[in-house]
């Protein structure tokens, strides 16, 4: 097992089908990710405005690393061992985006404070720092999309469970599976409602691993007690649609459930969110669902490994 | 402080503005309702179908209960003591409803058996229970809504976290609030996508008290470490515009955040979700939208009493 480290300055701007690997890493490797926030440091004051930077470069993505043995078919597991933001960041008011956007004079900036484990806003406003990644994804099976957007290959999931511990399953499309991460955040909640997190630069450190022959059809992330597909679409019902379908392939064909128990069983004991679900979004940016399925008895995994 | 009983034949249908109490208690006074199932027993094996039974005959809820005090303007809290099932209940697939329905062969009634905290779904599967109450509410502002439906006066909000602990604030409408309950479910999981959690008669015990002069626009639930306000709309869309608006308005008018700091306070530390999101769902059933706020800090109470 290797330790490698990848620096800021290697990133991508989006996923698709030809990326080239900047490093090539065995099953079983670690590589620390050093990640740009989301703005590439375009923002470091409350009077730098979203408005005035340059929308080319955001969400870049460290990377690719592509994983020796990872094929077509084959799911390429990217286990978060830790997410060390800096000391700083950021979050932004974005004219056009999200559900109070009309009753805001936007655009705005509001840098926070991240020490020991806590994010300060102001005088009166603290809470818990949940460090995570946004953007994390390997290569497409034909489609070119910027790292603003999610899909099929991850992308930008923005999912508040991707901290540390996770354990990503990415179906590969492309060999080597070509992996990037980026777009840390100090901390984001659930519809992320204004678009941005506690957007930040730091350290992200992964293990890379690859079970072959199987794979979901979106990421599927493990969780110390729950698995959690994910799917995107435009709109949150057709997001909610693609999820239950890919959470009850998930029990049918890796645990033998019938269709019509997997469909009840999803309904009592599993819980439907939303990672993403900013609106309104301007750019094509869709809604991110995802189903909670807790590890309990007969569903320790959804793959039949 | 009283004690009181109510048999589940005292039932209402709907909630309207002009129900008329059963019993009448002070603040600080328990209510113990005896709750049927959803389906009022007319559902007891798995030979029994839902498009057998009558559907008039659903979401029962105990009630009404006029408190003393309660007035327009201020807000009825309900504090859910105690949930408990009964030894049994049923979990149903329904033509038309739910993500997955068209994969099915509907209709169809699944038995599950609940003991020692556990529900039993069949010889491998088995999950623990959560029991909690979907349907609950009190008098509207002047709409007759069937307990079926959700709105301003809450109603069937099928929020799991309305179990043991939860403490509901309704905006009173009419005075005495005029509280009803029902619809327990010994699980159901957020967006309930078969339209069912695990339908359970049982008994509940809530205790009552009013908080003068303050309500919010919907009912807001607060738990040991966090409020969650809540919305419905016939889209996901609009519940979560909604839900969104009246979590700002709790952070702006009893905390003194501005709204740009409300938006992004929402954005980056609360979460989005859903209580329920079955879709498709005739007959006019939206989604429930719900906001966690963490109590953290400057912001441990909506209601700055």
């Amino acid at each position: 097992m290797a330790q490698h480290r990848l620096s800021r300055d290697q990133v991508i701007w989006s996923f698709g089908p030809g990326l080239q690997p900047v490093l090539e890493v065995e099953p079983g490797d670690v590589v620390t990710f050093e990640t740009n926030d989301c703005f590439t440091g375009q923002i470091r004051s409350e009077d730098d405005l979203v408005t005035d930077i340059d929308l080319e470069r955001i969400n870049s993505a460290t990377g690719p690393v592509a994983v020796r043995g990872a094929e077509p078919g084959d799911s390429l597991i990217a286990e978060i061992l830790d997410v060390r933001p800096i000391e700083w960041g950021v979050a932004t008011l974005i004219p056009g985006f999200g559900q109070l956007i009309e009753q805001v004079q936007a655009p705005l900036t509001r840098l926070f404070e991240v020490h020991d484990g806590m994010i300060r806003m102001n005088e009166r406003v603290s809470f818990p720092a949940k460090p995570m990644v946004g953007v994390v994804g390997v290569a497409t099976g034909g489609e070119e999309l910027s790292n603003g957007l999610a899909g099929l290959h991850g992308g930008n999931l923005d999912d508040h469970f991707h901290g540390k511990g996770a354990r990503i399953y990415f179906p590969v499309r492309q060999p080597g599976g070509m992996f990037a991460v980026g777009d840390m955040h100090a901390a984001m909640g659930d519809g992320e409602i204004c678009f941005t997190g506690v957007e930040i630069a730091g350290e992200v450190d992964i293990r890379f691993d690859v079970l072959k022959g199987k794979q979901a059809t979106w990421p599927v992330t493990e969780l110390a007690d729950a698995w959690l597909p994910h799917a995107t679409h435009d709109t949150y019902e057709g997001a909610a649609q693609l999820v239950s379908e890919e959470a009850a392939r998930l029990l049918v064909e890796e645990h033998g459930f019938s269709v019509e128990d997997a469909f009840i069983f999803l309904s009592v004991a599993c819980d439907l969110g939303v990672a993403q679900a900013c609106k309104p979004a301007p750019g094509g940016f869709g809604t991110i669902a995802r189903f909670t399925i807790p590890k309990i008895d007969a569903c320790p995994l959804p793959f039949a490994v």
